[in-house]
């Protein structure tokens, strides 16, 4: 057993300590393919765990379609597909190359990324920036209208809201996200507060960009027609800070929860990149309009980034009213958040729930609390359709599998034996 | 008594569902000599009821002092003080003339006001635009930092902010505040979310306006600074919703809620235009550094047109973070909303508090309820110092006085009794 063992409760205390005084920033846009360590070539980032072609999900599929279209490595999607299949792609985990995807999570060598920097530890991590809501490519939809959009975030939105950034100077992130749950966000499945901050943040030097004004009142608009915006720098925030907290010999704390799609996946503080996977479940929630339950995908995505930093389902007490995007009732939102004490380190010092009295978010995940307590995260996501092609079907919540909580356990316990403990 | 007269319940009901069916909207920007109806020559607008100098607290001559030097009526503190108290400028309150103004609440001819009106009933309402906090004209401060700052908006806040919103059509402000109530906002003392929301809606349109880019970054900045822009749309909002409840005979609602910083003064539906007067209350709250309550004016200003219409204080349970504003404890927040329900006469059906399962809003305050159960409006206020010229001393909570509640349910009786009831 090591829950007993008091070297453990030292290791987790300094991996919450790492994760809590993270204070990520926004400091640069840039190209995936210069911000992103080692991709290069035919490669394609994914969210969560390893995973082939032959295993992905009808969204990863369609995301990786829709990739290789925008990239120009393929001419239609039954080229793409062939092309994945016989792996004339390569793929690797976003949590591999210090970064995060939301959904699919595919990133391509000239997709521009957020590139976010915790100033406390000097860690980066990387994410793209959000297209919006429904037939979108990390959804797996992958028609002409979602290769239009990214090469127009690629061509408008990222040069002028990189300039702006640059005039602006970094951008605290925990800072905006801090209000934001005064707001009634979350940081994952709700993010108007937080995208409605960050635009008045940096409205002013976007107008002084060197762009016609047309392309600024565009960028402007694609903003305010985007409630998850924020997500994509919230989620960027939180792997910095989790990666701030990795490799504590004999830490139990998780410091990655992923999926692709097909596997839902973590990785624990004291072991080091090892993954411990289970089939992911499938979310359950509301739909949109026309869809059910018999098409939503398994749950897929990095943004569990956000739960594992103290946010999201962990937050759900700061947003009620998110209840009538994911489902439930008002005080399932409350219970949530009270729930995640019990397998929490430590509360955020930051991040301050005002209905609970200013009560810091749960923050630090103990596998071994997971698994003594029976109680696993609560994750709120979005819902893609199984289909490749498809786009977002709806929003809900998920549990993430408890086999995964139980072998990270079991191999910390066999680390500790052997000696690769604290 | 008129309480149990089934002839009142039937008014108080056309009332109420007057006062609920608005639907106000920004339609313009203008200045006031043309905004507001009578409002010409050495005329100025202030809160409350009506008022002379002799009367008038310090913020409320400061105010006055500096819209004279504002509009070049006199050339310093001393001569616009000396022109003032010799009769040279008609006072009349903003209430008698379609509009609210917050503190203070003077309004000079050349100064630009937000048009705003109700799409159901058609009625216009009248507000300033809002200067930001600390030392500004609503809270009696003149000095030339404030008059430079009139200048400015006068020359580049309005002009800009009435292209952008020509261009982008009226703006329906209960469709704003509806989704501030879920993001922290009470739309009184809180409004960091309406701002934002605000913000965000005009910015494309803002970019387009033909005005230089430093202009329109200069506007951008100038309401990303002040989480309480909104505010001064939040009160002619109210105030259009409320006079479409006026002159209801035998309606013992209330229409006004008004201090002039000496005197505060109520309206009901059933009694036209007769205000109801007692002595205004001292704030309680949290002060600004180097403050205390020996600093704090007697409560002053319209902006409880809010809590007249179900916002304010009536809506604090949407903004437990409020408390760290105005002072008290969370659970505060929600009592002062539970207790609110005990003297209204219905729930709004666009304010709705995520907390409360999405409860409406109290709304329709019953001055015969007030009187009946010894629980007085809650409101909450910011604070002006004393002195004229000092500006803000901090925000807090106040409590109206019953006595305007008396006089207004025995003054509905006589009415009643004399044959102009319902």
């Amino acid at each position: 057993m090591i829950a007993g063992d008091p070297r453990v409760g030292d290791a987790n205390a300094t991996a919450v300590e790492r994760l809590r005084s993270a204070r990520p920033h926004l400091v640069d846009i840039r190209a995936a393919r210069e911000a992103v360590p080692g991709l290069d070539g035919r490669m394609l980032l994914h969210a969560g765990p390893p995973i082939t072609w032959d295993d992905a999900s009808g969204p990863l599929r369609g995301a990786i379609i829709g990739a290789a279209l925008y990239e120009g490595w393929a001419g239609d999607p039954e080229a793409a597909a062939d092309l994945a299949a016989s792996d004339g792609i390569r793929l690797a985990p976003c949590h591999e190359h210090g970064a995060v995807g939301p959904m699919a999570g595919v990133v391509s060598p000239s997709m521009p990324m957020y590139v976010v920097r915790d100033s406390e530890h000097g860690i980066e991590a990387r994410c793209t920036m959000n297209e919006g809501l429904g037939k979108v490519l990390r959804y797996g939809a992958y028609g002409p209208d979602v290769i239009e959009r990214l090469r127009w975030m690629e061509q408008v939105l990222a040069p002028v809201h990189r300039a702006a950034l640059h005039a602006h100077g970094p951008i605290d992130i925990w800072a905006l996200v801090a209000q934001a749950l005064q707001m009634g966000d979350e940081g994952h499945n709700r993010n108007r507060a937080g995208s409605s901050l960050l635009l008045r943040e940096i409205a002013g030097d976007l107008v002084e960009v060197d762009a016609p004004a047309q392309q600024i009142a565009q960028v402007l608009r694609f903003i305010n027609g985007n409630d998850h915006f924020f997500l994509n720098l919230v989620m960027p925030a939180a792997k910095a800070a989790a990666d701030a907290a990795r490799d504590i010999p004999g830490s139990t704390m998780i410091v990655a929860m992923a999926r692709n799609g097909t596997r839902f996946g973590i990785q624990c503080s004291g072991t080091g990149d090892e993954w411990f996977t289970a089939d992911a479940n499938v979310p359950d929630g509301l739909f949109f309009s026309g869809y059910g339950p018999q098409d939503a995908n398994r749950d897929i995505g990095d943004s569990t980034i956000t739960e594992t930093a103290g946010l999201g389902g962990f937050a759900m007490a700061a947003a009620p009213a998110i209840v009538r995007f994911v489902g439930g009732e008002v005080g399932d939102a409350l219970g949530f958040t009270r729930a995640m004490y019990e397998i929490t380190l430590a509360e955020h010092p930051v991040f301050q729930i005002p209905i609970l009295g200013f009560r810091g978010t749960p923050t630090g995940i103990d596998a071994t609390l997971v698994v003594r307590t029976g109680i696993v995260p609560a994750v709120n996501t979005g819902m893609a359709g199984r289909q490749a092609g498809t786009g977002q079907v709806g929003a809900g919540l998920v549990e993430p599998p408890m086999a995964c909580f139980v072998a990270a356990v079991e191999a910390l316990a066999e680390r500790v034996a052997a000696g690769d403990g604290p």
